[in-house]
């Protein structure tokens, strides 16, 4: 077991709300490494099927001195869960256990454990302590900090929760040796994120050590994963409910939205649809004149080198332009009916704005799939 | 119709969630009474099926020139409806209608409507703005003032939801004359509860004025509301989320939780089960010593003269203390499973504190009818 002194440490800077991510090997078995959360009586352990044969028991040992009463809930795996009635699964939990206002929530699993973990930490007795412990590349790099939580909606993605924010994230870089390399490819998705928005000069690494990420090589994977946790805190620290700036961490997100609610939740995966759904900002970019062709061409390359697909499922074989269109009208961003893009104003530069309809088709059909 | 310049103003002060209340008769039908709001294009109100023949077309009309877009969701009326599955109405509503981000949302109504908006409104895209037209009396002394919202879960009242304030609270005095008397007396619990925890001036001015305040007369109701959330303004302003002040304005309502959700939600209405908490609480201040029994008995015939029940109905015919005290141990503010109640340190003051559970059944049994 490493020492929590090889831990690199970001802060995230939100007044009375601010806490640490903590990244390293090995954290999960730590109990120092939870030092600064609440030593409340009760706490209650949030995974899924997926993680509890793999970590529950470790994490139940580092948190054995610090709560003397441990309940957990294991919850069924995957986005298509992402649901109220698993999200009260956790409530029923609370409430069956006589879980009090102190009680502290751990979140062990990926994003979808995280955002609902979180949720119902926020809306618990109005708010409850939670930590997040994520075991996903995707949720160390993005989802687990924050706080945004949410659950989804059958008409929209995350469409209800709260900005609630953890007493402490801890990245523990061993437990992404065990991710599935699909897992792995759409957590870099997010991580390539980072690159187009705020830094040319972690595109330019990710695309040099892009195979060595893809094999979770751990030196890469510790700079990869503290990067991206530094810029998301930068950003974060800035606007912390997205009334401005916090949007361009979206970038990608809007046609994957699309991607994810069109097929159904858990077709694609969530990297694999913001994957693809940076391809087609790229394009939409590149089409209002904003970026050249060749690094839209760059980008591509890099997100299929990390595995991601970059071609567009089709969603409506009638009017497929139409289907993607009507999906993206109920994203968070839009106002009043018109879609806000993420889109790249130079490399390493984002802009929140609108398209006009006829070059968005364009872009939804350049890139979807003939059959 | 009356002039803005008589409304009364109660201001919140909350940093940048401030708000303020304006109390006075006939707001419900001034546009002006709005300002402030956000201008959005859309908005929603929310209204039940009691209050909606009543009111819905005048406040649609208020609100015709500040949103191009007025969309309304009709729940059904009763604490019992307080759930997700009605809640799941208005994010249907919200989603099926296109509203984004800066939609408003109106609640319309007594405190359940209120608590589910408010609520709503927390949750939908992490969080929209929302005023409270409150329409009971309760409402607009308590529940719709200090951003408490929630829904209940089968195991506990109020037990999932948020701190989140409106944008602005409108107290139509004119609205209260159609209240039933039953719903009047239950709105008095909530004003009658500020006596006691917090002004004794304010606690003989309700003892003299009890049958004028029973028959809605307009100028003792005028004062009532505008004390009433005076007292609560300043206690919310010191402590929004309850961490400590804010619990003494649950005076009542340790024991009336336990006899709503142990009748079930909707039997007693949730002001008469606070009536009879407080004669409860009351009793428990006096058997440990707090206050004398003349106090005790003085409140009691006040409660009593509102016509609110003074009488604790039985939950359990085997072992009824038993069941109370289960019933309360779920409370919000217990803590490792210790009830901690609000009772009365002496008249005026508020004390947050635990009590022998043989006490407390000695409580419960003197204060059981006994059939």
């Amino acid at each position: 077991m490493s020492s929590l002194s090889t831990a690199a440490r970001v802060a995230i800077d939100l007044g009375e709300r601010s806490y640490d991510i903590l990244i390293g090997p090995d954290l999960l078995d730590q109990a120092q490494a939870f030092d600064g959360v609440p030593a409340s009586r009760s706490a209650l352990i949030v995974t899924n099927t997926t993680v509890a044969p793999l970590y529950l028991a470790r994490l139940k040992a580092a948190l054995a001195t610090r709560h003397a009463v441990l309940h957990e809930v294991i919850l069924p795996d995957g986005e298509a869960y992402k649901t109220w009635d698993t999200l009260n699964l956790v409530f029923d939990a609370l409430l069956g256990q006589g879980c009090d206002r102190k009680t502290v929530l751990y979140a062990l699993g990926g994003g979808v454990v995280g955002d609902m973990t979180g949720f119902a930490a926020a809306a618990y007795m109005r708010g409850v302590p939670f930590v997040q412990v994520p075991t996903t590349l995707l949720a160390q790099v993005d989802s687990s900090v924050g706080g945004k939580t949410a659950i989804n909606h059958p008409l929209g993605k995350n469409m209800i929760g709260a900005f609630y924010q953890p007493q402490k994230v801890l990245c523990d870089l061993n437990v992404l040796r065990t991710l599935p390399a699909r897992e792995l490819s759409a957590g870099l998705a997010e991580v390539i994120k980072y690159g187009p928005i705020a830094d040319t000069a972690f595109l330019d690494w990710i695309e040099t050590h892009i195979d060595g990420l893809r094999v979770c090589d751990q030196a890469l994977m510790a700079h990869a994963v503290q990067r991206s946790c530094e810029i998301k805190a930068e950003v974060v620290g800035v606007d912390e409910r997205e009334s401005g700036l916090r949007a361009i961490l979206n970038f990608g997100h809007t046609f994957g939205h699309a991607i994810e609610a069109g097929l159904g939740y858990g077709q694609w995966l969530h990297g694999e649809a913001v994957g693809c759904g940076m391809v087609m900002a790229a394009q939409l970019s590149w089409r209002l004149g904003l970026v050249d062709a060749a690094w839209v061409a760059r980008l591509t390359r890099l997100i299929a080198a990390a595995g991601l697909p970059i071609q567009a499922p089709v969603l409506d074989a009638q009017d497929n332009a139409g289907r993607y269109l009507s999906l993206m009208r109920v994203d968070k961003k839009a106002e009043a009916g018109e879609i806000k893009f993420v889109l790249i104003d130079a490399p390493g530069r984002a802009v929140v704005r609108g398209a006009p309809d006829a070059l968005v088709r364009e872009v939804i059909d350049a890139c979807t799939v003939v059959a």
